[in-house]
C-alpha cells in the first residue's frame, strides 16, 4: 500500500470498518467568536447553553483550526476540512463553488464560470463593469435566454445567480478547467479573449470564446446587460466519495443550496426539504434508520456574526442549543458540535480562530470541561489540532476504523 | 541538503552532537486508560503512584498521538513513532513483524511471510484453513522439518510461532517483498499460487512456489497438516538506525521477543535476558556506564488493557511506579515515561487516545502539574503533540541537538 503521507483517506479506506453505529456532525456556520473587549466573553460563552453544557459535562473538546493557522477558510475548505478532505489538497475552483451554490449539480468533466453581465459601448469597450448593477429580475430571464446558445457536441447550461451575476456550465468531453478570466477588471476596453492556461483547457477555451460570441450576439440590443464577461473557470473537482473513503452512507440536511452543493460534492444524499433547524431536526428524525453519518447545517450563527450583531448571534446560539437536546435524544453513538470556521461579530468576517468542537461518545475520555465555549475548547482533551482529523476522530469514536498495523 | 519534509531525521542527522548524557525511556505499553464513567478516573489516575508523581513535580508533560488523531496503532507502529520514525513513512509488513515478534533477526533483502498449516483434501482442496487446530506441540516439528526444503542460492528458514502459525524467510539476492498471498480465505478451493506484484518479486514469488511444492511433498501423509499458505510478504523494513540519525549508541531491555525485534530493526542492542521489571532496571544498571539510550518496554500496561481487567491494569502501574523509583535513582539527563498507544480496558484493545508522557531534565521547563495521568498530560507543557517528535524532544533535553541555522 503506498501512502500519500498528506492524505489521510489513504489509511482511513484500508483501516474502515462497518457496524451499526451513527455519527451526527452539528455544524454551527461561523460559530467561534470573539469577546467585544478583553476579559469579556464571546458570543457562545455568552450565550445560555444547558443542553451544550450537560453534553460538555460527557464529552471532549477541543479547538479546530480549519486550514492551517492564521488562514480565515470561505464556507469550501471550511466545509471539507470537517468532511476530512484536506482543504489545500483540494479546492474547489470559484466557478465550480457558484454553481455549487445554486445547487447545479456539477457531473465529473464538467467545466463552470461565474460571468458577468456588463454594459459594452458602440466600439465594444467596457463602459460597466456589472451593467448598471442592473436588478435580479431584468437579469434573470436574460441569463435563461443565453440556453439558447448551441455549441456542436457541448451541453450549455445558463442559470442565473443575483443581480449582474449568473453562472455557465459547459459539458462534454476534453474539457480542461484552467482558462484565464475574460474581465479586464476596467472600463474603457474590450473584454479580454479566453485564454487557456493549458494544453487541457484549450477546446475549453474555444468554446468559451463561442459561447461569448453568440451570447453577445443574443443580448444585442440590451441597454444595460449588451456583454458579459467570465471569471473563475473550474473544472468539477475530483473529490472522493463519504462511501469510498469512510464506508459511510451519509445524508446532509441543510437548507442553503451552497451547503447542499458541498455536501454533494462529497457524496452525501440531501434529504429533506427542512427550512428552520426544527424542521431539520424533524428530517434527522425521519431518515434516522437510513444513514449512518448526519450532517446537519445550521446557517445563522454566521450571518449574524457577519452582521456584526453580537446579541442576535448569542440568540442564535440559543436557538441551536435548544435543537441540541432533540438531537442528543437520539443517542447517536457520537454527536459532534463544531464550526466550519469563526465568525466573530466583532470582525463581521469569517476568521482564522480555532473553532470550539465537542465531541460525545462513550468512549472519547471526557476531560472534566463543563462548558462548551472557546475558552474551554481551548483547554479540552482534543487539544487544538486541524480540523481535518475530526472524521478520524469520529470514526473511531463510531468503532468504525480498524487497528493501523500489527 | 535537500529536506524531506516528513522526515526529521534529515534534522537530527545534520544537528546531532555527543556528549556524556544519559537518556532513559520507559514505554508503559499501551498506558493510557479510559475512566469507566464519566467523571471517573483511568487506570493510570487511580492508580497510587508517588514516585511518577515526585517526577511530575519536576517535569513536563503532553498528550501523545502515535500516528494521527483517531487511528489506533498496533505495536508496530506505536513504538516506531517514540523512536521518532514517522509510522506511515516507515511500515513494517506483516510477515518482518512476525519475524521480529519471534526474534528472528532479519538482514537486509530478507523477505519473510507468515504461513498457516491448512488441510488439503485428496483433490488439492482446502478443507480446513487452520489444519484443525492443530497444537503448537504437533505443529512445530513440522514447522522445523520445512528447513530441509532445497532452493540453490536462496536460504530458508522456517520457524515455528504457534499452533498453525509459522514464519518463513528466504535470503538471496534480488528478493522483493510484494506478493500476494496465498490463501484464498475460503474453503472448498486450493491454494493459490504466489503472483508478484512487481517486477522485483518476480524471484520471491518463484521461490515461494518452488517452496510450496517441496514443503507440500514433505507433509505427505500427514492428517491435519498436509498443505500451507502463506501471507503478508513483506521485505525487512528499511530504517536508518539510531546511530545514523541520532548518534546514539542505544540499548533495549525488553522481556518480549516482538519488543527486541523493533528495537533492534532501528539498531539498538538487545541486552540482558531479564524477565521482570526490577530485573529489567538491574540490567539498566548494569549498562549503564556503554549507552547513551536506553528503552525499556513494560508489558503489563498493555495486557491487563487487553484482557479488560481495570483493577489488574492499576495494579501493574503501581509495580511500574516502584521501578521508576529505582531508574530515577540512577539520575539520567533525560527520563521519558510514556506508552506506545492507550489500551483503556473500557475498550480491551488499543485505542487512539492521546498518551500520557512524561519528560524530565534539568532544562524541560516544569509546567507544574503535580500529577501524572490523562487529564494532567493534556494541560501539561508539551501540548498534544504527535510520538514521532519525542525524540527530538529528548535529543534537545540531552543538549544532543546544535542549533538549526544561524
Amino acid at each position: 500500500m503506498d501512502f500519500d503521507l498528506n492524505d489521510i483517506h489513504t489509511l482511513t479506506r484500508e483501516l474502515k470498518q462497518s457496524n451499526e453505529s451513527k455519527i451526527v456532525m452539528l455544524v454551527a456556520d461561523g460559530l467561534g467568536g470573539l469577546p467585544l473587549q478583553p476579559g469579556g466573553k464571546t458570543e457562545l460563552e455568552t450565550a445560555r447553553t444547558p443542553n451544550l453544557d450537560a453534553l460538555a459535562r460527557r464529552g471532549v473538546q477541543g479547538g479546530t483550526i480549519p486550514v492551517v493557522p492564521g488562514i480565515s477558510p470561505g464556507s469550501g475548505p471550511g466545509h471539507l476540512a470537517l468532511f476530512g478532505y484536506d482543504p489545500l489538497k483540494y479546492q474547489i475552483g470559484r466557478g465550480a463553488l457558484e454553481a455549487t451554490g445554486i445547487e447545479f449539480e456539477l457531473r465529473d468533466g464538467d467545466v463552470a464560470a461565474r460571468c458577468n453581465f456588463c454594459t459594452l459601448d458602440p466600439k465594444g469597450n467596457i463602459s460597466d463593469r456589472r451593467a448598471g448593477r442592473i436588478s435580479s429580475e431584468e437579469s434573470a430571464p436574460l441569463a435563461t435566454g443565453l440556453n439558447r446558445v448551441s455549441i456542436p457536441g457541448i451541453e450549455i447550461f445558463v442559470q442565473p445567480v443575483k443581480e449582474h451575476r449568473f453562472v455557465v456550465v459547459f459539458r462534454g468531453p476534453g474539457l480542461g478547467g484552467q482558462v484565464d478570466d475574460t474581465d479586464p477588471q476596467a472600463t474603457g476596453v474590450p473584454p479580454l479573449a479566453p485564454q487557456p492556461r493549458d494544453t487541457a483547457s484549450k477546446k475549453t477555451a474555444e468554446v468559451a470564446a463561442e459561447f461569448i460570441r453568440q451570447a453577445t450576439q443574443l443580448l444585442k440590443g440590451e441597454k444595460k446587460a449588451n456583454g458579459l464577461t467570465m471569471r473563475g473557470f473550474a473544472a468539477k473537482p475530483a473529490l472522493p466519495s463519504y462511501g469510498d473513503v469512510y464506508g459511510l452512507r451519509a445524508a446532509a440536511i441543510a437548507v442553503y443550496p451552497m451547503y447542499k452543493g458541498l455536501a454533494r460534492l462529497v457524496g452525501m444524499k440531501i434529504v429533506g426539504k427542512a427550512t428552520t433547524i426544527d424542521e431539520q431536526v424533524d428530517v434527522l428524525r425521519q431518515n434516522w434508520q437510513d444513514f449512518d453519518f448526519f450532517f446537519l447545517h445550521y446557517k445563522y450563527t454566521d450571518s449574524t456574526g457577519e452582521d456584526g450583531n453580537f446579541v442576535a448571534k448569542v440568540a442564535e446560539i440559543e436557538k441551536l442549543d435548544a435543537a441540541v437536546a432533540r438531537i442528543a435524544e437520539l443517542s447517536p453513538t457520537v454527536l459532534i458540535v463544531t464550526g466550519d470556521h469563526s465568525t466573530p461579530s466583532l470582525l463581521k468576517s469569517h476568521s482564522w480562530h480555532p473553532v470550539p468542537t465537542l465531541l460525545v461518545s462513550d468512549c472519547c475520555r471526557p476531560d472534566g470541561l463543563d462548558k462548551f465555549g472557546e475558552s474551554s475548547s481551548i483547554r479540552g482533551g482534543l487539544g487544538i489540532f486541524p480540523a481535518k482529523y475530526l472524521m478520524t476522530l469520529a470514526m473511531a469514536n463510531a468503532n468504525r476504523l480498524a487497528k493501523f498495523g500489527a
